[in-house]
């Protein structure tokens, strides 16, 4: 989590397997190309993050967070790794699409 | 989950606390009437649960699972539950809107 509000997306993209697949709203993601467009576009949004809950054990982690962009900061969104020696092989990201589109004008 | 999917409204708000708050996306659930209310529409819906993860501590419960409905059956869900006095006294419930959204005809 830190890593990603430091927005250091190289250091991010240690922890992830060369197979990754992620599930997220509207997409599925393969390999660490996809993935690293993924979280580069989403790290460029992000001004914070608040943790709610972390959890996990030898095969998966799950956090709750609210991410903070310059326009929402109370939106939850989730997600469920799966780990397999020490690198994510799969992400399910979970969170509501109409909840962080941009402000109607 | 077990009292979710066997539709029974009545066991599942013995475990809900009075006071019971609950941020669902688009909308904020306030008190046992409205949550039972919340609950009940969303069970009716439900034709089974899969189960992703489960993981907890005294005070904080979070669950990741994928609602069977008749129309959907891959779109996850989570929910970060806090625990008080062994009632859950608030709910943060997370899924994507658009992903359980009736087919286009």
């Amino acid at each position: 989590m830190d890593t990603w509000t430091s927005h250091n997306l190289d250091e991010a993209m240690t922890r992830i397997a060369d197979d990754i697949t992620c599930d997220a709203p509207g997409a599925r993601i393969s390999g660490t190309q996809q993935y690293r467009d993924f979280l580069g576009r989403f790290m460029v949004e992000l001004t914070g993050v608040e943790t709610a809950a972390v959890f996990g054990d030898d095969t998966t982690a799950v956090l709750f967070y609210y991410p903070h962009t310059a326009n929402v900061s109370d939106a939850p969104t989730a997600e469920c790794f799966t780990v397999i020696g020490g690198k994510i092989t799969r992400s399910v990201l979970v969170f509501d699409r109409p909840s962080f589109a941009p402000p109607q004008r």
